[in-house]
């Protein structure tokens, strides 16, 4: 298991058909294209400067929308995945 | 639906013809072209180093003029969204 | 009605023939020139890491210094603004 | 009267011979030249996170020496001024 | 034995073949490439504004995905580390 | 007299004959070469965001080792001084 | 007597020679090269946004490793120092 550390979360990139079916449509002209994943796992949250920590507004399941040229693919147990950080994400969807 | 997070905000654009009814004409020659748009949804606010989360100062349904590079767009169930920050929001209308 | 939003504010533009009556004038080759201005609308202010809103500085019907750069400019039914933050502003005058 | 805001100050310049007559000489060959002024208004401070402000260090009529290319110049009843930060003024004299 | 400091970690690099073994395949066109390590010791985190440590979520034993290019190589007592901050790590494997 | 502002200090340098006798001898290669003065006047420290002030480390008297290329130089009344930033001194001598 | 200011400290260097004795070698191909050095002296720490100072987590007669282009070289009474901050310090030895 993939365990993200602090604002992080670790996100399944769900396909442009998914997409059409969910009906959300993405212009391939845009420069910074958000894409669709679905959330797998998040951090425990960042820590602010009083020493409280700060949950993360997304959940396991959660559907959400994020720019496309942030965070980092990695291959996990033959399944890809991209780990984010929260500010990445703009939108859930639902 | 779409739910902005943090200090996002969902917006519709409002077209050229529709500002000159409201009365905004906008310079063609402005470099940093200020756009009309109409709230669709807010996020629930950024959160300061005391842990406490500050309300966004515009809600559903307000018009809005904001810096035109500002945000990303998204399509979703057949209609054009463009998600910002409430920090490039400079004014609302009304 | 123009809300500008936090620590911005909405101005209007007094030209050079009313700057000369008021006694300011501002050297031409001036590289970062300085303008005059009458606010219109001031937002609620920035808010502190601790929650509190900072009332601004200047009010509306003030007369203002500011850096010639700053701001955006927008048309709204028929006269044209100047949207500014308040760290634009040098100066008040009167 | 010009009202500067913030932490900024008003200042008028001290010429060159007057600072040979207050013993200041300051070496042509210096890149970032400091100057000479006498303090005309300063601002109420900045606002500290906390939502306190801090009182400038100097008061009108201080003679300071600030670096050269500091600040913003503007004529104001026919006498030429410059508004500073008061984090551009390296120190007082006297 | 190295002893990190603040919010540092001292890794040991586990080598591609372990990857594999361990479920873990990183596509070699990746741009900021992540590999995978073995935490081998932790420091005492880092200071907040209020003078509290915070405890980092790793400890001795984790093993991690780093982005590639973060972090210094040391060898000591003929075993290569690296040593990283706890910021450059994306996730914890297990 | 000069008075410094905030973490500011007044130092005269102290040139490479007394820097012999003082033991200190500084290699002519370095890039960011170091280089001895004797502090002359200290600004009342810098203001945290508590509102608290924070006094010098450094007193009237001191010899100090600062970087090279740090600072304003001045001449008042006929002595060439350097004004520098707390930050830019490395240490004390004694 | 060399006494570093905040959370500064004053190391010798440890030649290559001491290393290979103490288990550390460094490979010539890194392009940040980290090196060993003992601490002389440390600095009280730097203060926080609250007041408080923060002791450094290294003590005269540490043996650190730190990055190498890190720091600023003096020569003191015939000797040669390097004074770090204390975040340009990646481990302690031993």
């Amino acid at each position: 298991m993939l365990k993200p550390l602090g604002d992080r979360i670790v996100i399944e990139l769900i396909e442009a058909e998914e997409k059409t079916s969910s009906g959300i449509v993405l212009p391939d002209s845009a420069k910074e294209k958000p894409q669709e994943g679905k959330v797998i796992a998040v951090g425990t949250g960042r820590v602010l400067e009083n020493g409280q920590r700060v949950n993360l507004e997304v959940s396991e399941g959660d559907r959400i929308i994020f720019s496309k040229y942030a965070g980092t693919e990695v291959k996990y147990e033959g399944t890809e995945y991209l780990i984010l950080r929260e500010s990445d994400i703009l939108a859930t969807i639902g």
